[in-house]
């Protein structure tokens, strides 16, 4: 450890410690103390675990019906919430994709699985999501409107969608990047997996755009398992996202009648059993975890060198990965911190690698990516589980 | 119904009816009587339910144990499998892929996912899998060898892999399969989805080509909800395997580091606990099918205009769904025969449509299909569950 990380390193150990404890602690473990064994043991005596059964569609209901949406369509995982949601907005063979450089590989894999190419945009510091007045900019400088759609005038692709994501749960700035797909005919699909239970001027993350995407893998804020859903208000777009998901299946009491290459992506009803009992636990844990935040917050104040990551202005954070943030860039200093805390059970894990450093996707267009460089450097992801406080 | 038809419906109810009683029947439902309870309410208890857990390695290890394969990859399902072992047979991007017109949509449908084309090709009565001289003929005239690639003469492309698929848990003529494999350079592939606990001369299905995809779907002889694996004896292809259906990502402390375009298709801790304890109870399910087929064999011995379809010679099938065959394809008939089983509360069903007549593939290159087009006609699946005897 450098000389200059190592008290830095100690104080936030310190702060860390003095809000959860002494004992080991993950990044984020889920919790099943409601109806989960009840629910699941049900779906078990049943025999219906699999394709067919009461809990998807209750899940479905009930996904809806918290977020607003008019419709949920439950899935096998996020990832392919996203590939479905980007076919269904038309994305396909050699279309281009704005994503922000600062995601979770999958957003980038799930443009690629159409075919079409990640075009990466930076992001800023307030919200961590997709910058708004620079992509702006750099959408007037590289292309142009042709026929209703928005062509990358180097590439001659049509940027066909974008894909703001919501990192660690906050909020993008939804108003401009809204302005921008409407100003410049691009659909707006939201990578929402990471901000189940966080709403932006009072209204739930995944149902802005055309499509939202949930993802309730192990390490959300609930779990399913391994699954996630497609939010929409458009009718028709669900029951082709319900179709697409379930092999294009035509529904027939016994004949075998597909209409298009659809994919195995449903969510098992085994599944589903266990997100019906978690999503009751929902505002639980988002209070819980909303009370984690205060006291980090108390213990990180006045610290010089990093600072706890806030809910953006007119949004509500599910406060999904409590973020602490070190006050200038600087890799060694981030990794010494990464390394003390880890090394005294304290899970903290960096910002994900930038997606035009990974090797599939080094030779993607992208805008100029200052702040993303930046908070690769200064992020630090700090135990979260709602149950810490 | 035709005046033909009906006596042979009734013919069929009566020989069903003798051997599962009066009570409605479905297709094949799971059972859970085994330590499923235990295994699933452990993984809860855990709260590893995704990601992480000791339940996918130990499924892992146990079907790599009961299939005698080197190595087995569990993953989200039997569609994910077939997948990544094209992709990692080669499959890419305009190749041509051999595949039975008689399968479900899933065979074809993973050829799709990697870019290729599927190429239909016949299937023979006393296996129903990929007819083994045909085929030979059928290369012999329009491929040619270059450079050690299979290409399909008239349309230049390279014949990279074949997928012959276990009908209904019968096996297909391997051994005639696997020198065509060697003989034409093209990589062979079972799909194994139906045939877990089937052998084909004391082997297991799935273990004699490059890669064998299993599935356990909840209509399987085992289910894990959703879920399937890759067979493999080759540690290479596991290692890729593994590591393409987990993101791949690069093991590290912290950093996200994935080094080309992966698949969210792991299969979550808590399918995999469902998993370990059905296959305990799989032998109990094969000897309870077998017997099955016994009591059926006996109430439909002598039956004019129908037969049910006994194991081919040399292989040991899991009889996953037992099928009566029309002596003539008799498309009225077997839609007659349909009709009043179900409408009695006896669960059946004909084949898949031919893959070559479902409009996504309609335009794909095939080979004389005479025999998959009487068997479209002949097939009826009945009920089939482990406990119905």
């Amino acid at each position: 450890m450098s000389s200059v990380s190592e008290p830095l390193a100690h104080q936030i150990i310190d702060a860390i410690r003095s809000v959860i404890g002494s004992d080991k602690a993950a990044l984020h473990e889920p919790r099943f103390k409601g109806n989960e064994w009840q629910y699941v043991k049900d779906c078990l005596d049943s025999t219906f675990v699999s394709t067919v059964g009461k809990y998807v569609g209750l899940f479905e209901h009930e996904l809806a019906s918290y977020t607003g949406a008019k419709h949920a369509v439950a899935v096998a995982n996020g990832t392919a919430a996203l590939h479905i949601a980007l076919e269904l907005a038309g994305v396909s063979e050699g279309d281009e994709v704005l994503v922000p450089a600062l995601t979770f590989i999958a957003t980038a894999n799930a443009v690629s699985y159409c075919g079409a190419i990640p075009h990466f945009v930076d992001s800023v510091h307030d919200t961590l999501g997709m910058a708004v007045g620079p992509l702006r900019d750099y959408l007037q400088h590289i292309s142009e409107q042709s026929n209703g759609h928005c062509i990358n005038k180097s590439t001659g692709k049509v940027i066909r969608a974008m894909v703001p994501m919501h990192t660690f749960g906050h909020m993008a700035d939804l108003d401009g990047l809204l302005a921008i797909a409407r100003d410049f005919n691009i659909a707006l699909i939201e990578d929402a997996a990471e901000s189940l239970g966080s709403t932006y001027q009072g209204k739930h993350s995944g149902t802005f755009g055309m499509m939202g995407t949930l993802s309730f893998n192990g390490n959300k804020t609930i779990t399913t398992g391994g699954g996630g859903a497609i939010l929409t208000n458009d009718s028709e777009i669900a029951q082709r996202a319900k179709h697409l998901t379930t092999t294009a299946k035509v529904p027939h009491r016994w004949a075998f009648i597909h209409d298009e290459v659809g994919y195995n992506y449903r969510m098992p009803n085994l599944n589903a059993a266990l997100g019906c009992a978690q999503l009751e636990q929902l505002p639980v844990f988002l209070a819980s975890k909303r009370q984690l935040y205060a006291s980090y917050a108390k213990a990180f104040e006045g610290m010089t060198g990093v600072s706890l990551m806030k809910e953006p202005t007119g949004s509500h954070s599910n406060y999904w990965l409590q973020t602490i943030m070190l006050s200038k860039p600087d890799v060694e200093v981030r990794d010494a911190v990464l390394q003390a805390t880890n090394d005294s059970g304290i899970m903290t894990r960096p910002s994900w690698t930038l997606m035009h450093r990974l090797k599939p996707y080094q030779a993607c267009p992208r805008a100029p990516l200052p702040v993303s460089e930046d908070l690769e450097q200064q992020i630090i992801n700090i135990p979260s589980s709602a149950f810490l406080v």
